[in-house]
Order: C-alpha cells, then sequence, then structure tokens
C-alpha cells in the first residue's frame, strides 16, 4: 500500500499570481531537485531553510526560485519534501513541473500527500479527511468544524472508547481458548456498561450529523410563493446586503438557480422555486415537480405572499401541503409598507397559530429583512461549537452500523449467547469505529476518500 | 515616495489550491506576525527558516502554518518579509490576511513589493517590468525574453552606455563654468564617436521592438477567404493538433474570435476573418470592416480558396487588395487531395508569383498542415535570442525619444553649437535613457508601471 516513490504537484492554486509553489515528496525528492536547481547544495543543508537559485532544463534557464527544505521525518508527509517557490505564471509553474518530472519524479495523485501523512501514521484518517474539508471551506462554521476535526476533534474521543472495547474484545477471545472450562474473563455487566457508554456517544454524534451536513453543505432555504408574489426581489434584496460577503467566496460552482447567503458564520443556500400552481402545462409541470421536490429538501421554507391576492385560507392550504417535522416553516406577507398597521395586526394574528414565524416585510423598503435573517439564523442558534459535530457522509455511516453493532452485543449479552457470538459482534463493532479514523482500512476506501481530494494536496 | 509602512498581500492566485501564500514586506513584519502567530518567537529566529505555527485571532484558531522569515536585507523587497504558508482555502486566506490588516499591516499596492524592490535598488526599473512580463507570460520565447529582461538583458548595456555619456555631460558643464575663458575639455570628435555608438546601440533596440511586440503579445495571423473555403475547418485543425499545449494556457482572456497556436515556442494568434465581400447589408459591411481592420494589423495572412470556385483573377484581385510591405502572405488552396496532381502542379506554379508561399492543403485529412507550420514560424525564425529585444511599450517610446536627442547633438556638435545648447541636448538624451532602467524617474511613470502589476508581487 505505501508507495515509497518520489511525488511532486503543483500545489498552489490554477491561474497567474505572484508566487507559485511545486512540492515534491519522497526519498528521492534532493537528489531530483539538485538535478534542476542551481545554487548551494540542497543535501548539505539544514532542514527547515530556505534557499536562493534558479531552475534549469538541460542548459535552459526556466526561473529565478525560492527553495524550502524539509527532511523526514520532520514535514507535512514525513518524508523529505522540498517546496520550490517560482513566479506565479501558469507557463513556468508548467515547466519546472515538467522539468521535475523528467528527472524521476511521478506526478502525484489526488490526495496522495494528505494520503501519505496518514500512512506513515502523521494524521488519522478523520484528520486526513478534515484537511479537504478545511480546503473547500467557505463559512466561519465550516471552517471551524474542518479545523477542530483536523486537531483531533471526536476521532480521539473515539479511540479512547475503542481501545476499551478491544479490551473486552481480548478477554472473550481468551475466554473462547478456555471454552472447555467454561470459565469467564470479560465481566458481562461491565461489558454492557462500557457499550452503553459507547452507544451514549455514538447517537450523540450520529444526532449531530444531520446539522453538520447542514453546515458543510450550507442550510437550504426553499423561497416560495405564487408568481409575483416577490420572490425575486426578496432573493436580490437578501444578497444585496450581503454583498460584500458573498463575492468572497470564489471558486464556488454550483446549480445556477442557487445562490449563497452566509449570516454570521452559517452558509445559507436559498433556493429560488418556480411558481407552484396546478397547471396542464407539461414543461411548466415538470418545473413544478423540481419546485417540489427542492423544498422537500429544504431545512426552511419561507412563504411568500402579497395580503391583497390572497386569502387565509389559501395561506392555510399552502402551509399544510409543505408541513413536515423537520421543516421550519416562516410566513413573510410582503409590501407591509403598503397597509394600515390596524389591518396588519389582524392579519398577524390570524398567520401567527399557522407557521414557525409571521414576519411581515417589504423587500423594496428593506423592511424587516434582518428580522428575516435573525429568524433564519435561530434554526442554527442552538449550535454548540464545543461540541463535536459529524460532517462526512461516510463516518455517519460507520457510525450507523456500529450502533447497530452495539445493539447487537447488548442484545446477545442480555440473552446470555455465546462467547462466539458476542465475539464476533464485538469485532463487527470495532471494525465499524476503527474505519473512521483509518484504524482498520482498506485500498478500496482509502483511494475513494484520497481520490475526491485536489492533486498537490 | 519610499513609504516605509509594512504592507501584506495574498502571493498566490485566487482560487482553490492544497496552499496559499501571504507575503508581509517592512520594518513591522516580525511584530505584526507575532502577534496572531503562536510558535516559536519569530524574531529570535536566524533568516530563511521555516517555523511550524498557528494563525490565532483573538482567541480563534484560523490555520496550522508554516512561516518562511527573510530578514532585511537579504529579502526581495530588501525590507523584513515574512511568507505565510496556510491552507488553500479562499476563506482562510482571506481571514489570516485579515488578521494581519487589523494588527496594522497595509494590504499591498499592486506591484508594491516589486516597486519597493526597485526603490530600495535591488533591481533596476526595466527589471521590476519583467517581473510583470514573466508572471504574464505563456510561451517560451516571452518566457525567455522576460527572464533575460529580469536578469539585466539590455539595461546593463544602456547603463554602460548611459555612463559614457554622463562624462562628456559633465565635462561640458565644466566647459559652461569656464566660458569666458573658450576651452574645450570635452573633445568634440570623441563625443560625436560615442554618440553614433549609443545610436547604433538604440537603434538595434528600436529595430528589435516590432518583432519584441509581436512575441509578446503573440504574432496577428489572419484567416482570409470567402464564404465557405474552409477557414473555421483549419482553424479547429491547427489547434487540436496542439490541443495539449493550447489547453496549458489557462487564465488568459482575449477577444473571444481569436485562438492562440503555439508554434515552438512563439505565439501565434489565429484570427478567423468574416467573409469578404461587397455588401449592401449594414450589419454584415460593419463585420467586414472590422475584418479589413484585423487584416490591417496581422502580420500573417493565410488565404484560402478552393480551386473548383476560384479563378487564378480572383486569387490575383484578393492578393492585390492585401499586399503590405510588412505582410506575410501565404496562400493555401484547399481541399487539394481531391485533385489530380497534374492539375495541381499547373495551379501552383501560376500562383507561385503572386505570394510569399503556396501550401495546398487538406485540413480535412490534416494534409501538409505542419508544413503551413513551419511556413508560419518562418516569419520569426531568424529570431536572435543571443540579441536584445525590447518588448515593452514605454521602453520603445524612451528610445524613440533618446534616439531624437542624439540627433540633435550631432547636429548641434556638426553647427559648431555653444556648450548650452549641447548641454541641454545631452540632459535631454540622458533623461530618455535613465528613464528605461529607472535612473530617471518621477511619481507619475512609477504609479503607471507599479499600477498594472497585481497584487501581492
Amino acid at each position: 500500500m505505501i508507495k515509497t516513490d518520489t511525488i511532486v504537484a503543483v500545489a498552489t492554486p490554477q491561474g497567474m499570481g505572484a508566487l507559485g509553489v511545486i512540492r515534491l515528496s519522497g526519498a528521492a525528492s534532493f537528489s531530483i531537485c539538485e538535478k534542476v536547481f542551481r545554487g548551494k547544495s540542497l543535501s548539505q543543508q539544514a532542514s527547515h531553510t530556505v534557499h536562493y537559485g534558479y531552475i534549469y532544463e538541460n542548459e535552459e534557464l526556466i526561473d529565478e526560485v525560492m527553495v524550502s527544505l524539509f527532511k523526514a521525518p520532520k514535514s507535512f508527509t514525513t518524508e523529505d519534501v522540498i517546496e520550490i517557490t517560482c513566479h506565479g505564471s501558469t507557463y513556468i509553474v508548467q515547466r519546472v513541473l515538467q522539468a521535475l518530472l523528467n528527472q524521476g519524479a511521478r506526478l502525484a495523485d489526488a490526495g496522495e500527500f494528505t494520503m501519505r501523512a496518514f500512512l506513515h501514521g502523521r494524521i488519522d484518517l478523520a484528520q486526513a479527511e478534515a484537511v479537504a474539508d478545511l480546503i473547500a471551506s467557505e463559512s466561519a462554521m465550516q471552517h471551524s468544524i474542518a479545523l477542530d476535526q483536523m486537531r483531533g476533534g471526536f476521532s480521539n474521543q473515539l479511540k479512547a472508547l475503542r481501545e476499551e472495547l478491544i479490551n473486552f474484545a481480548a478477554l472473550i477471545e481468551l475466554e473462547l481458548d478456555f471454552s472447555e472450562e467454561d470459565v469467564e474473563f470479560a465481566n458481562r455487566n461491565d461489558l454492557k456498561i462500557l457499550v452503553e457508554k459507547i452507544k451514549l456517544k455514538v447517537e450523540e454524534l450520529l444526532s449531530s450529523f444531520k446539522l453538520g451536513n447542514a453546515i458543510k453543505n450550507g442550510i437550504p432555504v426553499a423561497i416560495v410563493g405564487k408568481p409575483n408574489a416577490g420572490k425575486s426581489t426578496l432573493l436580490n434584496t437578501l444578497l444585496n446586503d450581503e454583498r460584500a460577503i458573498v463575492s468572497e467566496i470564489a471558486g464556488t460552482t454550483r446549480d445556477t438557480i442557487e445562490e449563497i447567503l452566509i449570516i454570521e458564520g452559517i452558509q445559507f443556500r436559498l433556493i429560488d422555486t418556480a411558481g407552484i400552481r396546478t397547471t396542464t402545462d407539461t414543461i411548466e409541470a415538470i418545473g413544478v415537480a423540481k419546485a417540489l421536490e427542492k423544498i422537500g429538501q429544504a431545512s426552511i421554507l419561507i412563504y411568500l405572499f402579497d395580503i391583497n391576492d390572497t386569502t387565509l385560507e389559501e395561506v392555510q392550504t399552502a402551509v399544510k401541503s409543505h408541513t413536515r417535522a423537520d421543516l421550519r416553516i416562516i410566513l413573510c406577507p410582503t409590501k407591509i409598507d403598503l397597509y394600515a398597521p390596524e389591518a396588519w395586526e389582524n392579519w398577524r394574528a390570524a398567520l401567527k397559530p399557522l407557521a414557525d414565524a409571521v414576519i411581515g416585510i417589504s423587500a423594496k423598503e428593506a423592511m424587516n429583512i434582518s428580522l428575516l435573517k435573525q429568524e433564519m439564523f435561530a434554526t442554527v442558534s442552538h449550535i454548540n461549537t464545543q461540541q463535536a459535530i459529524v460532517t462526512n457522509a461516510r463516518h455517519y455511516e460507520s457510525l450507523l452500523r456500529a450502533n447497530q453493532s452495539l445493539d447487537e452485543i447488548l442484545t446477545s449479552i442480555d440473552h446470555q449467547l455465546t462467547q462466539e457470538l458476542i465475539s464476533l459482534d464485538l469485532r463487527t463493532a470495532l471494525s465499524h469505529l476503527g474505519s473512521i479514523t483509518g484504524a482498520v482500512d482498506n485500498e478500496e476506501v482509502l483511494g475513494a476518500i484520497f481520490g475526491k481530494f485536489c492533486i498537490g494536496k
């Protein structure tokens, strides 16, 4: 599994900039680099030092560079690592890369630098996955969770609990060796207490996933209403107000009908749905079906309507058709700047029992827009950032399976089943828990995980 | 002019990557960085060393980083410089930048790092300009010229000649002090020889500009012919063959009707023109006018025609209408795979006197396409890369003016004019020559030059 050849890749984003960085890792990093570098003899320099020189290919000068040296094991991968900082021209970066490839380095696979850090034991698998999340993070909350995970996060808690479970598993395996003597090295009651303790932690992590997933991918907010209810105006008002923050999120490629809004570090995905009504037009019917599907995935639904052309019954029917236990519904009568306060108060009283919140707005006058944002944020304001949050679908799957195995252990104990069966359940649970941190792994799983990384990481 | 505050900017391209680099320069680099960095005490570390640690803003962890230290004067700007290498997420890069701004660093202006290197005398102005060219270089030849210029290039030759001229200027100024005594410290004949020597160099550089400009901006090639003559097919065949090279040029934003083709390191801009014919349609007339304008700027014209529906007279008329002293015309009869060799030979004999080259092609069968490329490359194959080439319009302007002043010195000497007048001519010539390397400068010129850089360089 562990490859020992020397890999190389461009580590900086594509495009033009002041600097570009090309990174080498492996036993031959120094000897390969010295074939193209003119300056001091690199292998004679101390680790963690930077040196000025030139990159040549044959007799052709390619660039003036700075070379940073990291000697094994004090590097990101724990191998010999060299970072070459050149001028940030796509042409030069490619030429330097090519020169190193020509001297025997191999182009790194996606995520291979991080994979080597994992395979050499510098970080565990969940930490390695967090590196990719960290690079992709676009909001304060995504960043904070990825960073926490990269520094150990819930891995450490799981590892400690798994260690305890391994002890019991060992004792039960020992019982198997003495099976004819009917001894019991592992106290069944202590095992039950431990399994329940682990289950508590696993379930806590499982329950954090819905939130974690929402934070990682953005909380889906469906904006719904009859045609001309003011959906696009509201969308623009919400986004305009945050233009500075929105424009910072470069490089995101998402469904074009979705817009990203960040409120207090949390990312919301605003989905502008097609007007929903019964229709005989086929094309329009497809649009409506898609809108309904989007609403089915949303965590928040904002229902917009103009009091003037809407009856209370219509609102009731609409709310009823969308109601779901895990959907927060916010009713937003629009253009309230045009109504007398008393008329509006009557409406509000009638609407209040129907939904989680009622906020009369005027997108045009930007009335109550910040109130609406507060209400959206309230959906996730109970987040305790001190608590571990699972954001990774693979971890969630492993935790689900581990939880099932833990249930089976408890059942086996309660039914006083044989050591063989309890031992089997224990091994399954250990395997699922271990797969999160990479204590148990296989090539297929690792390939799938690191293949999602960008090349150079 | 020299600002002494500490500047900061993101040095790597925008977007997502494994690494991002934020660079600080100025006397307060270390003290500002230490306010956000947790790890070793940076100011106590040696220059050219790299250190592991964390960036914090207040009590919030932002990222794990590596920090490279460059102490004055051994740095790019000759000031204290720190490069912080963090994870390549847009969010993190912006947060680290913001943390440093909050501690008193100022966001660097475009090109300000390079400008400081110039103002502190580490590089001259022409070298500084070459840094921007180097970053923008997309072909081997652009890269080679920029690199040569960055390492001194013709600056050094000009500087030496200018020194000699300064000596004469000083002697003539001395004559002015003794003007009543009618002495002649500066031998007029020696001065004339020197001025002619400088003029020779200046004219050599001036004559290299047309080529240099073509290399820097790509050599414009107009592909011309009647509608359906096969222009687009040829364009696709030329580009497909070079797909790998073309796709490497990321981040170029050019007129959409132009395509970039690189032949042996030289960049060609292929311009697909609208079919040219007399028309009464207004919209189409605008298209034809634009096509004619493009042809007017081209260095090479490829004229495509189908022998089947074209007479020799038509070709003659077309060639005649485009002929220019500095335009290389290549005639390309198309679909020659469909003709008998003898018929084709007759045509070739008739066409040969009309143009610089005749190449019968079949774009569909990729016949003679490489021959056509060789012919395009022949336009610039006389380039002597050992010779200095001027690529910068500002340098060209300064050289033009210097040349005029040198002419005026010669005239003044020939007419035996007074020291005052010769001295004035000398100062003007020195000023123009000096403006290339920045020996003579003013804020306005510097602002214009460095304003074109990207921020972070």
